[in-house]
C-alpha cells in the first residue's frame, strides 16, 4: 500500500505536466460520456511494480473506473500477459495513458533489474541495495521498486542515514573523531557507516565502531581482506560501480551489502502497452 | 537559458526529497565557515547537458558559490575532462551534490544517447525525435537535453499537438471525418497529425489533408510505400521501437522523423563525479 | 469535460483567498446540518460557459450537494432563466456563492461576448480567436470559454507556438533567416507564424515559408493587398484593436482569422445570481 | 509597497502558466546575452495601478534588469505617456511581457474606472467602495488597483466582515436575534453589516444594533427614506447595480458608502504597450 | 464544521512531513487488508476540540475508516472518557495516529486552557480573547481551538484589524493624526483600535475616536481610571502578561475584553491516548 | 546553518496567514521608505534557538535588511539581554515582527526545557530525547531546537526508524518474528527498536535481537530490573509521562536515552520582545 497523499501529488504533478491545457486531440473528438474497455498487456518479460500507480493514475481522471489487476507488485509477467483490465471513460483512458505507463514501465524497469542482480547472489548471504541516485521527486516510488524487486533500501536521504566520507573525516582531523562526534549528535536509531578506500582506513573505522563500513570501489582482493579484518564486527558494504558481470564475485568476497546505482539511475523502460479492446 | 522559476522549482523539490531534515553527517561535522573547492569531472564520453541545472543547484545552498563551467552543454567531453570548478561552503557543496549529479547525469545521458542516434543519421534529411516518453516532472529539463543532443522535440504536451489514433477515428467515424472535426476546433498555429498502420490508412490520412502521418510499426517495406504514397504532400514520421541499430535503415526509406522513445525512457546515467582538491 | 485536476487546484486556491478563516457570519449563524435549496438565475442574455465550474465549488463544500443543470455550456439564456438548481448544505451554498459565481460570470461573459464577435461574421469563411491577454492564473478556463462561445484559440502560450516579431528578426538578421532557424528547431507539429506591418513584410514572409502571417495593425486596405499577395499560401491572421464594430469590415477583407484581445481582457461579468427558494 | 511574497506567487504561476516550456520563438532566436531597451507606454488615459507588480514580472527572468518608473502608481497618464524604461536581457523582456503586461493592464483598468467612479462624487461625503466580485487569485492585486485609483475596500474576504443575510436571519429567527448571536461570537474589532431590502428591515437592523446598514437594490426613494430613519446611528451602504450614470443620485440620497462590483468585475483593460528602442 | 479544503491542506503536510517515505515499521509488518478497532481515551481533564481534524486525518489514508464521535467539540471530559471508536485498516490508524494526536491535544490544550481564563470570569462582563500569537501555519485551528473553549477572537491577522501602536503614531504626527489618516482608507467594516500605555494616551485616543482602546500593560488602578475616562465611549481592551491569577482582577477593573497570548503561546498539550481493543 | 529552502517555506506560509492581504495599519501609515532601529529583547531566561529563523523572516520583507546577531543559538541570556539589533525599513520590521517572535519564542521556549533537562541529569551518562509529538509543519526547527538546548533527537518520522509496538507484535505473532522480518527489510542503516511494557517483553525482544528497547511507562524497580537483564546488550530508552521531577531518577535506573514528549508539546514561550529604537 503506498501511501495516497504521496502517490496524488506526484500524479497531479504528472498530469498537470503532461495537460495543462487539457488534450487538445481527445478533448475535440471523444464525447464525454463515451466507455471503452482496455488491458495493460506486457510486452517485456519482468517483475511488475507500480500498479497501484497506474490505478491512481487513471482514476485521478474518472473516479468511476474498474481497473482490475490480473497481476501483482511482485509478479513475473512474459511478453503478452495481461496485467490490468480497465474499464471507464473513454476520455480518461486516453488522458491518463502515458502517465499511467511512464511510471508504471519507469517502475517496472527499476524492479527487472533489481531482480536481476537479486538472482545473481539468490544462494549468498548478500543484499542488494540502492542508492540516493534517483530521479528527483520520483524517490519514494522508486525506492518502492527495488523492495518489490527483491532488493533492499539503502537510507533513504541525507536526512536519515550518516556516512562518512573524505570530507568529513578531514574536518574531524580522524575517522575516530569524526565516529565519536556524530554517535554524540545524532539520533540513536541510527547507525553509523564511513567509507574507506584503504585497508588502513578499514581498520582505522573498525576501531572507530563504525556501525558499517563501505569499501569503496575496492578490489576483490581488497575487499576479501577487509572483511577479514571487519571479521563481522561492522557490517561490510560494497559499493563502485557494481554490475550484473561483477555482483557475484563482489559478493563472494563476503561482504554483507551491495549497493548499486544502476538499480535506479541507468533503467530500461519495461515494455507495457494499453490496448483498447472490443466488446 | 532554463527558465529560472522551472528550475528552481524542481531543484526545491529536489533538496527537500533529499534532505527533509538536513544532512545529518555533513551538519554535525562540518563547520558552516568551511570552505572548499570541488570539480565536476567527467567519467564518461559524450555530450554534456544541464551544467545550469547543477549551478543552481549549489546556488540554492550558498547564493554566493562560484561555479565555472569548463565546457558548456552541447559540447562532447572524454574521461577525465573536467565540467565544472566550484568553491564555496563545504556544506553547500556536500549537501547539493547528489540532486546537482542525478539531473546533471541524467541530462547528458540523454544528449548523449540523441547524439548517438542523430550521428547514425547525420548525412540524411531526417529529423530524430523525442517522445512524450520523459520522467515525470522533469519533461521540461529532459526535451532541453534531446535539442541539447542534437534531436528535436516532438509536441511536448496533450495540449499542444494533435495526434489522432485508432480511438479518436473510431469515434468520429473515420479518419477523414476526425481530421474534419479537429481542423475546424483547433488553434490555426498547430498542424494535425494521424497515427496510421496500413497503407490503406495512409492514404486515408493523406486525403483527409492530415500535416503529419505517422507510420506506426511498420516494417522497412511498408514505409517506402507510404513514403511514395505520401509523396512530400505531407510529412511522415516513423515511431516504434526505434533502435541504434535500426535507426539508419528506417530513415533510408525516405521519412522526414523518427521518434525515439528511447531518448528519454531508458537512458544510463551519464558518469560524472564532483571530487573535492586541495589548493 | 474540464479536468477536475486544474479546476480543483483553481478552485481550492479561490475559495482560501475568500476563506482563509472561515465565514465569519455563516460559520456563527447557520447550523451544520441545515439543508438549503437555491437556484442560479440569469439576469443578462447570453451564452452560459462555466456550469461545470460552479457546480464543482459547491461540491468542494458538500460532497454530498445536488447540482441539476438546466441549461449546458453554450446554451443562450434570457433574463430570468434558471440555469441550475442546488440542494444541500446551507453553509455550503452560501460559503461558495461568490467563488462560483465570480467564476461563471466571468466565463459566461467571455462566452458571450465571443458570440457577439461570432454572430457579426458567421456567414463569412473566418474564424474569431483569442490571445493571450488573458487572466493571469485562469487561462484554461478562459480559453475554454472563448470555444463555448464559438470561438476559437490561438496558441495557448508561449511554449506551443511560433510568433516571429521585431525582435526576432533583428536578431536573426532577415524574417528569411528568422523563419529557417526556426523551422530547424521547433516541433514538427508546430506552425511558423510571423507579424508583419508592411506588405514588403507580408511579402519577404510568405517567401520564407511562414505558415502564418500576422498582419498587425494594418488598415483594411492594406489588409485586402496582403491576402491577395499571399493568396492562399499562407493562413492569414488580422489582429489588432479589433472591436465588435470593426470585426466584419475587417473579416470582408479576406483574412482567415481575426484575433480579438477583447475576449478576455476586457470582459462584462455576466449578471447571474444565485436565489434561496423555499420547499 | 505590495508584499514581495505574495507578488511573487502570483507571478511565478503566471510565467508558468504562460510558459510551461519555455518561449519557443525567443529561446531559439534570442541570443542569451543580448540586450535591450523597451518602454512601457500609455495607449490610454487613465490611472496607472500596478507598476511593481510589471517591474516584479520582468525581475524574475533577470534579476539585473534595470526598471526605471517614469510615473508612479496612482497617476494620471494620457496616451503616449511613457510609463517605465526597461533595459536588460532581452530574453526577459520577451518572455516576461505578456505576464506584465496583463496584470498592469487590469490593474489600471480598475484603477482608473474606480476613478471615474469617484470623481462623480468627489465633492460628496460618500466614500465608493469595492466588492468581493474579483478575480479569484488577485484579489489582493485588484484591491490595491481600487484603492490606487481613490475607492475604498469593502471586507476582503467572508473572514473578515459580518454580513447579515435574509439566509442568516431566517436561520436565527429575527435581524434582531441574528445581531445578537453575532455580536457575542465575533472579534470586537468588526462591525456587523445587515442586508436589508424594505424599511421595515431597515428599522429592524437599526433597533439591533447593526454597525453597516445596506440598503440593497432600493430605489432613490426608499435610500432617502432610510436614511432618514438610520439618522447617523449607523453607517449606511448603498448597492446592487450602481453605474456611472447612477452613482451621484445615490450619492445625493445621503448613503455614507456606495458598493460597486463594476469596479472589478467588468474592466475594460487599459491599454499600454511595451516597445523596443533603439541606443 | 471547520473548512475541508484548509484541513486536508494542513493535514496533508502533517503526513508528508511525518512519513516521506512511508511509516518503515508499519509497511513492514502489518497487512494491507488488515482491519483493527481502537479508541481515543482522554488521560486529562478538560474541554476537547478538534475531534474533525483527527478524523480527517485518519480518513486520508483510509476513506472508509469508520470514526464514531463519543463526545463533541466543546465538551468536557474526564480522564477515562472515551472521545471516539475508531474502526478501520490498522495500517491507517496506525499511520494517522501521531498526527490526529499531535493535533487533537494541542487544540484541546488551548480549549482547556481558555476554559479556565473564561471560568474565571464567568459572572463578569468581559470577554476574553485570543492573540496573534499562534503557531505558524496552525492560526485557523488554533482560533477554532479557543472559540471551543468559550474565548472570541481577535482579529485574524495584520489584513483584518487595526492596531495603532507606538510607530505608527510617531509617524503619523499623532494619535488624532493617526486615527484620522487610517478612518479615510480602512474597510468601513473594520474598527480601531489604538494602542496606549498611558492615561494622556487613553484621552488622546478616545478625543481621536478610536473604537478600541488597548492600555497595554497597565497597572489595576491605572486601568480602573482608564476606564473611567473612556466610560463606555470606546470599548477597552486589557492586555499584557495576563494570567489565571490576575484576569479576575483585571476584569474586575471593568475593560470589556482581556487578550491572553497565553492561550496559544504556552499550551500543554491535553493527553490523549489511542489504545487498540479487541473485537 | 537551517536549509534556507525549508526556512523560506515555512516562512512563506507563515507570512501568508498572518498578511493575505497586507498590514492593514501599516500599509496605511507607514511611507514605504521609513527606515527604523529596534532591538530583539529577552525578557526571560534560557537558551535562545531560531536566531536564524527570525532573521529570515525580517530579510524576507526587506532584502537589505540588517540583523546584527548579539548572541547566538544555544546561548544562556538573561532578562534585559539584547539578542539582535536590526536595522531596515519600517514597514518590514512591523509587518515581520509576530511572525518572526512567534517562531523565535517557540523555539527558545524548547531549547530552555530541554536544557533544564538536560541539566537535572548533566552528571549522568544518560541522553534526552524529543518525540514525534511536534507541532504538525515545524518538526525539522523544533527538533533542531532541542539540539540547541542540549537534547539529542529521537527518529525523525516514521519513514527512518523503527519501532516495533504490540499491534505490529501480534500482526508478527511475536517479538522475535517482528524483529525477524523487519531486520530482514530495513536499510541496514536503520537500528531496530521494540517498545516493552512487562520484564518478559524485555527478555524477548533482547532475545530477538533488538539494537533498542524501549521501556514504556515502567515503574524504576522494573526500569532497574530491565537494565539489569539487557544488560548492556541493547540501547534501553525509558519512556511516558518524564517530568522535572522524575527525570533525574529515571536516569538513575541506568537507562542510556530518555525520551521527552514535553520537551515540545508543551512548551512555554520564551518571552521576547521587540522594541524600537532611536538614533
Amino acid at each position: 500500500m503506498l501511501d495516497k497523499f504521496i502517490l496524488e501529488d506526484i500524479l497531479t504533478r504528472a498530469l498537470k505536466e503532461d495537460m495543462p491545457q487539457g488534450d487538445i486531440t481527445t478533448d475535440n473528438l471523444i464525447d464525454d460520456d463515451e466507455i471503452a474497455k482496455a488491458v495493460l498487456v506486457s510486452k517485456d518479460e519482468g517483475i511488475i511494480a507500480g500498479i497501484e500507480v497506474a490505478k491512481k493514475a487513471f482514476q485521478l481522471l474518472d473516479e468511476n473506473i474498474t481497473f482490475e489487476e490480473n497481476v501483482k507488485d511482485g509478479d513475473y509477467v512474459k511478453k503478452g500477459d495481461i496485467i490490468a483490465r480497465i474499464e471507464g471513460k473513454t476520455k480518461a483512458i486516453l488522458k491518463a495513458e502515458r502517465t499511467a505507463l511512464n511510471l508504471l514501465q519507469r517502475m517496472s524497469g527499476i524492479a527487472t533489474k533489481t531482480h536481476e542482480f537479486c538472482q545473481k547472489v539468490k544462494d549468498l548471504p548478500v543484499k542488494i541495495v540502492d542508492t540516493r541516485k534517483t530521479t528527483p521527486g520520483l524517490r519514494y516510488l522508486e525506492k518502492y521498486a527495488v523492495r518489490v524487486g527483491g532488493g533492499t533500501n539503502h537510507r533513504y536521504c541525507l536526512s536519515d542515514g550518516v556516512l562518512i566520507k573524505d570530507n568529513h573525516i578531514s574536518a574531524a582531523g580522524s575517522i575516530k573523531k569524526a565516529v565519536e562526534i556524530i554517535r554524540e549528535k545524532i539520533p540513536h536509531t541510527i547507525k553509523i557507516e564511513v567509507e574507506t578506500e584503504t585497508l588502513d582506513q578499514v581498520r582505522e573505522a573498525l576501531e572507530a565502531g563504525a556501525d558499517i563500513i563501505m569499501l569503496d570501489n575496492m578490489s576483490r582482493e581488497m575487499m576479501k581482506e577487509a572483511v577479514k579484518i571487519i571479521n563481522k564486527k561492522a557490517l561490510v558494504e560494497a559499493s563502485g560501480n557494481v554490475s550484473l558481470e561483477t555482483v557475484r564475485d563482489i559478493a563472494l568476497t563476503g561482504v554483507d551489502i551491495i549497493s548499486v546505482g544502476k538499480l535506479t539511475h541507468s533503467v530500461s523502460a519495461f515494455d507495457i502497452s494499453l490496448r483498447f479492446i472490443c466488446g
